[in-house]
Order: structure tokens, then sequence, then C-alpha cells
């Protein structure tokens, strides 16, 4: 027996943590019990710990390998600790941000290449790929203005980037989106959110009706 | 103009930061600030901050390729913050372990696979090959009684390992040797501190008669 594993991605103020627990909101309670919803980068106590290298936005001279690298091994820890343990006993699991995330922000953001970046992470992972990915279409400088808006200096080190990194990180999505047509689904996340909230679980109502 | 990068491996309690020490101290002091001695995992404050996570004896859930990528993680930034700089400007850079101890720990103690974790750390050091290795031979057993009896109760959370670990490690590392035997020299590390010593300079100073 074996859980759904589904990711959500997005730009940065795209809205994934709220329309995350929206969705949950909208799964009957006895069932509720049967997911997991989860986190990247962290989700497990060594995984946050590399988490608050990576953030912290002191470490400005981090390479750009190191990060990839630092993000990977995050992500190794919270499969093998928190998703897999969960998947093989039946639970289905909700992960804000996966491998898509390195794929677009350290593959395309930071120039290292797609393929590069998925190798390192097929490593970690040992190659666990989700069974759907929604991905929340926004305009990177409209979530970068929520995310001003919604709190003003308290970026971390990812958020503070110019926004011509941003652009370049939702060119991956973009890329993305074409590469793994039938795993990433798009949601237009500029609508407002119970709109988001309705497009996504219509969106896991198809594939995954046992959910409800 | 380019320094040579020369790296020292060898099991735990090998001696290879005292004989480091040593060999500098051959070196004619007018020479000696053409060298830049560091070593892993460490050697930058990103890379140090990612060391004590991996040391940690408190971080006992820590899963094999996490251990692996973080390994990288800081190599990359020891690379690209401390060794090419100094390379660059044509200083000698002796690296208290680099790749190899990688492939033997994790590639072979761990079971991960010599080429797999030859290409994340490919990924995470551009390639950068060492011009020179100096192998510390030991056998385990030597090295780890040396190291109970220097330091009790101070081991970190590799060295707590049992000893078919270490062996396994040892294994690796004589796999090395057969791969690579121009770039790696083995020295007999079960010798006196001076003998080792002497042994290390003669294969320098054949190698790099300009180090002295």
């Amino acid at each position: 027996m074996k859980g759904h594993f589904i990711t959500f991605e997005g730009p940065d103020g795209a809205g994934k943590t709220t329309i995350i627990n929206e969705i949950f909101k909208q799964i009957p309670q006895d069932k509720q019990t049967k997911i997991l919803v989860t986190r990247e980068p962290g989700g497990s106590k060594i995984s946050e710990t590399i988490r608050q290298i990576i953030l912290d936005p002191a470490n400005k001279e981090m390479d750009d390998r190191t990060e990839a690298l630092l993000y990977a091994a995050q992500r190794g820890q919270h499969v093998n600790e928190t998703i897999l343990p969960a998947l093989s006993t039946g639970k289905t699991v909700f992960s804000d941000r996966y491998i898509d995330s390195s794929l677009a922000y350290q593959g395309v953001g930071r120039d290292l290449g797609i393929d590069d970046v998925k190798e390192i992470n097929n490593f970690a992972t040992n190659n666990l790929t989700p069974d759907l990915t929604l991905f929340f279409d926004l305009p990177p400088e409209v979530g970068l203005a929520r995310i001003q808006k919604l709190r003003p200096d308290q970026e971390d080190r990812l958020e503070q980037e110019k926004l011509t990194f941003h652009q370049k990180v939702y060119e991956g999505y973009q890329e993305l989106v074409k590469r793994y047509p039938d795993r990433i689904q798009v949601v237009d996340a500029s609508q407002t959110i119970p709109e988001v909230t309705a497009q996504s679980v219509k969106i896991l109502k198809r594939k995954f009706p046992d959910l409800f």
C-alpha cells in the first residue's frame, strides 16, 4: 500500500501555504488524518537546521553549487525521515515545494542547468517523483509585491534576490511545465483565494477521487 | 599563474594534521607565505557551520545521502571561497582531506558507490582535482586506538562508527589508490612522526622542487 505524493510549486508569494491549508479544510474530517502536510526546505530536525543555513540573509557569500547541494541534502533527509515513512503507511503527502523548486531556482535562476541539478536531486531522493504537482502560476513581480506587503523587512536570502532572478525562476517553471505536462498541472494563482482553492480541488478530485 | 593543489588523506587517527604541520616546518620560511593550509570539513564560515551539522553526534538519524550531500556542499564552498582564490594567486594549497574522503567514507563506507559520490563532488567542485594526494596508510584499528587514547569521549559522529565501518573506509582508500596510481602516493603512517614526515617531504620534493 502506498499513498499519493502531491507537491505544490510556484514563485514566492504565489500563496502556496495558504492554498494548501484551504484545500486541507475541504477534505472530509475523517480523511484528514490520512494526509501529511509538510514543507521544504525543512520537514525534519536536520532539514530545519540546513534550512537555517540556506535562508540566513547573513550567508551572502554562499556559492551557488553549495546552495543547490544544501537543498538536495535537506530533501534527502526530508524524503527518508518524513515522506517515505508516511507514503509507506498509505498516507497522502502534500509537500510545499520539492525537486521542481531546485530545478527552477538553482537550475535556471542560478544558471546551474536543469539536468545537473536534477541529477544531484535524483541521488538525494533515490528518484522519488511526485504523482502530481500543482504549479501556482503567478507573475514574479506580483508575488514579490505580495511578500513585501505581507512581511516587509523579513525576506529570506532567496526572496531578497533581484526581480531579474525571480523572472528567471519563473521561466524555469514554465520550462518544467513543458517538460512534464502529465505530472505538472497549472493553476492560475492570480485569482482570489477561493477561486485558486476551487481550481486546485477540482484537479485533485479528478486525479485522486479517494482523497475526498 | 596557478599554485599546486595537494591533499592529505587517510583513516581517522593516521596523523594527517600533525604531519602536515611537520611538513610545513620543513619548508623554508620565506616560502611558507606561499602556502595555504586548510582542512575539511570546514575551511570557511559557511563550511564550518555545515561541518557542525555533519559531525554532531546528536544527529544520529542523518540519512547517508544527506551526509554525502552535506560533505559535497561544504566542499563546494571551500573550493570557491578558499582554495581557488589561493591557487589563482599562485599559492600552494595543502588540504587536510578532500574528495577522496567522501569516496572512501560515503562511497564505500556508506555503500553509496564511488561513482555516484564522485558525480556529486564533481558538481560541487567544478571538477577541481588535486595535483597530488598523499595517502597516510594505517590499519583502521590502529588509527581508532590512537584517537581513543588522545581524546577519549570526544569522538565525532563519524569517528563513533563501528570498526567494520572504518574497515570498509580503509578498503575504499585501497580501491582509490588502485584507481588513481599517478595522483595518489602512499605513505606508511605506522612509522614514527619524523619518519612519516621524511617520507612525505621526499615525495613532495621530487614532484614539486619549487616548494622547498
